[in-house]
């Protein structure tokens, strides 16, 4: 195939403007202020780490940033084959005038000094932005998140629902819902009640999706008030609820906000198959993994029971990408939402986005969000992806199927920014 | 990898005259009348659904065929990146004399005389064989389809199975079954008895496999007469089945069927993996969709206790192809049959095409069936299958080792033709 | 993609000499005497016998060597498409100045005759060690090998555990634990005191990994003494083990295994997938199959209680490779290891190799190891590897990230070869 013919693809795509639908960005410290923001990235240190530096050595506390970045170096060398490690080097190379391949041992000071003193420039941010095409970012809000202090235009704030999903037995959960909604969780309508406070501060202040990331045995299910009243008691007595009342709990926090994204007209973004803390002594972010045995068919009530309401999904495992494929292709509320965490490389994506475009309508496909802690991944990770995305179109429209390149370079416009815009009502 | 090549590999494909191992083609309307009745195939019906088009607007009573289509044609710009749709316009490309690239608001009216006076021809139906290159056609008949007034050589019948395995419940299933055969069921010899006499139909009038499609969990076991009288008697008192009665039984029919087939010397069609009506409110054949939690180890017992009986097995979930793989390569009595449904798009074929002829003796492959309504979804969809097959012989082969050319059309011969003779004993 | 890169690469991989870290060579018999040696294998009588080839006709008693050459060459026809036959060819034509391009009914007696003068050579061994560029072999040695008789620098002992951890309840086994550790079996104690034994000789003798195969639903845990104390005592009084009971055993060997590991520093190989006797009619070594229903979240505990131990671990589907990568990535003790049996084709190689080399860190891979029985089979085997290799290579990163020819190929030469030897503590 030939590589010229990727090439002007990828450069009109290059041309398109994005809005990145999934973050976890703080809006008041955006962008990197020493690269050991960037490489204390989960992805690098947990890498390290895999490769055998030992945890206390990236964790030790009060380390400072720069004796962190010396730690990290050593080891790059030993996963410098990864897509991970190339983004680096591409940031590195985009933003702070890196010449050489590698950040090596005898390299990385005057590098790390070079992109400090970027860093510092007060319009960094902006640089950041504008070098990396990127007019607005999606974050990810915990629930009880003030929204202020910060452009939510440009930072497009987004509710995260884990902690009530999964956490509520917890008290300090629910005393931070309480300070949050004014409501003290008492009984089912309660809970109800707050979290109808939440999406009304959420939306009032620029909302456009409600999130959650879920365990590969999570299956929704609607759940009795009088049912949620019983576990709420339980919990409130204090005791630690059993499964069963556990799971029913969740399973009633989890509809709610199926119901209250109906009633506010929010998507509901849903991450699929994560285990949390799978590996104890891992690194920070660096503990998760997943069972590919999951399946969409847990989600089959769910969708029955919320036509009004689009669900963007991504899945953790590629095993489960076809299921995302077929389910999207059937359900008019189903949606595809970009290539996350494990399924974030090359060969994974290169799949799992030509069964996509070969199958799933293409107004139903978000294609990429960057997942990214600081603004400076934004870049090569897009990048990737664009470079992913126009092989695909070269070989399975302009070759595969006869279109001409324009038409190619509209479909990935479509999946790359138009869909972000209709399906999140941005832009 | 050479265009050239797979050109010319593609070229000597097409040059063989098919057999369709598996359709729903109806023998007495094998073609289609108007453009209505392609584009109501439920591919494009759920898919415009899915893109947003209101189920009663494409299913409402005495819907004229026209109006139809002039209501699916608006929702095509959405879904122009799929496969399904670059079939619909090949169709009308190679059947209608259609110049255009798509299918649109402003071309879609003279299409559509158009194609409605080339059917209108007496000799449409032969037109379309002969276009194609098909000189056969199996069907999926009825258990109780008389197989009258047609050509059983063109339209080779094919005793379809589900609803005796999985709805013999029902007392509409049990009065068809009595019709068909003369026999009541009142026991489980009773069943034995009346499942005999429709294969001795079936055979008498040129069948040439049985056939059934199965859910992900299902896993057939011998069961004694005593338990399936038992079940038997259950349901004749009007009860509803208990959830392991009802299993028994399926497993008891299903097994009789086995034993049926190694009396009467047919292959059994196993289509493994498919969840019936998962969106309830789906358009007409939109509803099923898939858990990609199942195992061919389901079959271990069943393989094992007919291997007088050659069990074509398609599985619906990507997924599931390696294991198809290996119990072919193991089992002399399973073999791989055509790419199913949701798997039924390039990328997909592509990665299962290749594994089978790495690794399957060749002689135990069929290659490619169209699964399709209407006699005109033979010509693209076997061209799609050709051209990836072609693909593969081009770089496993002929590249890969050092193959010529005229070899490699020899294995894809038998895939696509040979196998279906020697397999099925027809041609 | 350019091909003479590929070849470029393919070639400069080829002079790198190999630690095969994987085989069931007999060390006393390494190489074959006659041609039914290797076409003895299972790879070819399973895939005959899938092909139709009764399983009489070749396990008939006393059939002489050239005799069953003769009964599968007619069958090979029927494989020719396969990887597998691919290798014969390639064996035929690098050992035995073979010229055709098929083995034949007409040419195989030749091929025979040439193949079983040159395996007469005194030097066979050494000649298919040297043309194969194979340094090193490790072998799978029963616990009760006594390890006299060889090269152990050669020919690597490892010790292989099934029969441990699985077969403990059988008679035979205990007695052959007692012959081989001197200590019989009474309790929780005597089994690790005997394990521990067995391990002082292995490492005594150069082994350098324990080895295991595990069925998809194993999940080990550690069992207390007392409750192996109660399984060993139900077994002792000759009782059938409740399935519990059994399971628990197995466990509690298996964790002791991993407990030894640590002591003597052996890495633990985990081979996990198969479900033997699936097809119990099969012919011998060709009645295992799986259930692609498991998961490395069953290893959960284990890699979080031993990271002092380096677990090699091979999965037998395709559909397990993206959780390997994702475990490997986290888990600092686990490591990529080969392309397993099933998996063990080009298509799957390609996606398992590129995966892995795009998300690991690249000293947490082992390439690739023969688990070949004749010695002959490491040239084909390990060749079709390389030229995968060379590919993935030459497409992600030569061609995709701008590497040299000369880094791309020291990444090749690690995988290939240098973690065999940081793993493994060889070479």
């Amino acid at each position: 195939m030939s590589q010229e013919l990727i090439q002007r693809l990828t450069a009109e795509l290059e041309t398109i403007p994005l809005i990145d639908p999934h973050s976890h960005i703080n809006p008041h410290a955006a962008a990197s202020t020493t690269l050991a923001d960037i490489m204390g990235y989960h992805y690098y240190t947990e890498l390290a780490h895999s490769a055998g530096l030992p945890k206390d050595r990236i964790e030790e506390p009060n380390l400072a940033p720069k004796e962190k970045v010396a730690r990290l170096v050593p080891k790059l060398a030993e996963l410098d084959n990864t897509a991970q490690y190339s983004w680096l080097v591409e940031m590195c190379q985009s933003f702070f005038d890196f010449q050489d391949e590698n950040v090596t041992v005898d390299n990385w000071e005057a590098l790390y000094d070079t992109a400090a003193a970027k860093m510092a420039e007060p319009d960094w941010e902006d640089q950041v932005l504008k070098k990396s095409g990127l007019e607005q970012v999606f974050l990810t809000n915990d629930f009880d998140d003030p929204l202020e202090g910060f452009d939510t235009h440009r930072y497009v704030p987004c509710l995260r629902t884990d902690d009530l999903v999964f956490h509520l037995a917890k008290p300090q959960t629910r005393e931070r819902f309480q300070k949050a909604t004014g409501v003290e969780i008492s009984d089912a309508a309660s809970v109800v009640d707050g979290i109808g406070k939440l999406f009304e501060h959420f939306t009032k202040n620029g909302a456009r999706a409600c999130a959650i990331s879920l365990p590969p045995d999570f299956s929704p299910r609607q759940v009795s008030n009088t049912d949620a009243d019983g576990a709420i008691a339980a919990l409130l007595s204090g005791d630690e609820l059993p499964a069963d009342q556990s799971a029913s709990l969740s399973c009633f926090v989890f509809w709610t906000l199926a119901e209250k994204c109906a009633e506010f007209k929010l998507p509901f973004d849903l991450m699929i198959g994560v285990n949390r803390g799978v590996y104890a002594d891992g690194v920070f972010q660096g503990q998760d993994l997943y069972d590919k045995r999951t399946s969409l068919i847990n989600y089959r009530a769910l969708f029955n029971a919320f036509p009004q309401v689009t669900f963007p999904v991504s899945v953790l495992a590629h095993t489960s990408n076809q299921e995302l494929v077929s389910y999207s292709w059937i359900f008019p509320n189903v949606v595809t939402n970009g290539h996350w965490w494990y399924s974030n490389i090359p060969v994974y994506i290169e799949h799992d986005c030509r069964s996509r475009l070969q199958a799933v309508p293409k107004t139903k496909q978000i294609g990429y969000y960057s997942d990214m802690y600081k603004l400076e991944f934004g870049l090569p990770k897009f990048a990737m992806y664009r470079r992913i995305l126009a092989s695909a179109l070269a070989s399975d429209f302009v070759i595969g199927r006869g279109w001409s390149e324009s038409r190619a370079v509209e479909l990935g416009q479509l999946v790359l920014r138009g869909n972000v815009e209709s399906i999140f009502n941005v832009g």
